[in-house]
């Protein structure tokens, strides 16, 4: 079963989140805390949505997206930052029904474009996401500034 | 001067969103048109702000941006979806003045990061986006579903 998340589930959302940086190898990456999840999500301006995946009543995944914006197309997508399976759950079609709901949602939207990102080592991830039409953006890189060279970016 | 853009401005930024577009060499790809960039932009539910700037009063350049969010860092981002020079105005500092201002936007609004994709041909770019302490994000790829791959997946 797939549902929208709600408040009660920040504190699993943030468990997922952890172990989903650590299948990642970033284990300390996570600063996220309670309160900051429950704010983006559901804040009086949430910046993302999440939803939950249950089998018979317990939590074993999500989603966590947003919308983007491409000039090319004018319209909006719909970006997912993270999609996770517990290990126990995984070979039952639970990713599979996500990202279904997502695509849904998508087209629901008018959404132009569904996208997500992909560790270039997750072999298995990408072969999934190939069954499902997903396009490999190849020629794209991510720029990133953050942390003191943004500070000084901004002449702060 | 870098100000933000206004929806008079929409004509302007729409021929900017073609001549980057033939830069990147799809000339093709802009089905954007006037009333979805000032819906985008101006309308009840903005998907994305614009910067113009200007010279002499001229416009010479925009950025177009949204905000995204991290789970990792429970915050907010600001990501640059476009950013466009006229080549008459280049090598004046108007790309470096835009990137300042967002960074500047990104830091007072909380961001953790400001981000942005860079075309893996674009050396020169690429360049300039080191020396302003952008880290390329090489080992991840955006994965696209758009078209009759997304109405599939979303099993309409």
């Amino acid at each position: 079963m797939i549902r929208p998340a709600a408040p009660a589930d920040v504190p699993t959302i943030l468990r997922f989140v952890r172990e989903l940086a650590t299948f990642e190898r970033e284990p300390d990456a996570v600063l996220a805390t309670e309160p900051m999840l429950a704010d983006a999500l559901f804040g009086a301006a949430p910046a993302a949505e999440a939803l939950l995946a249950e089998i018979d009543g317990a939590p074993v995944g999500f989603a966590l997206f947003f919308s983007n914006f491409s000039t090319w197309t004018g319209r909006r997508g719909l970006y997912l930052e993270d999609l996770y399976v517990t290990p126990e759950a995984r070979g039952r079609g639970v990713g599979t029904a996500l990202l279904r709901h997502l695509a849904g949602l998508a087209v629901d939207r008018g959404c132009a474009r569904f996208e997500w990102s992909v560790l270039d080592w997750n072999a298995d991830a990408i072969a999934f996401y190939r069954a499902m039409g997903a396009v490999g953006q190849e020629e794209w890189t991510v720029q990133r500034v953050s942390g003191e060279a943004l500070t000084r970016l901004a002449g702060r």
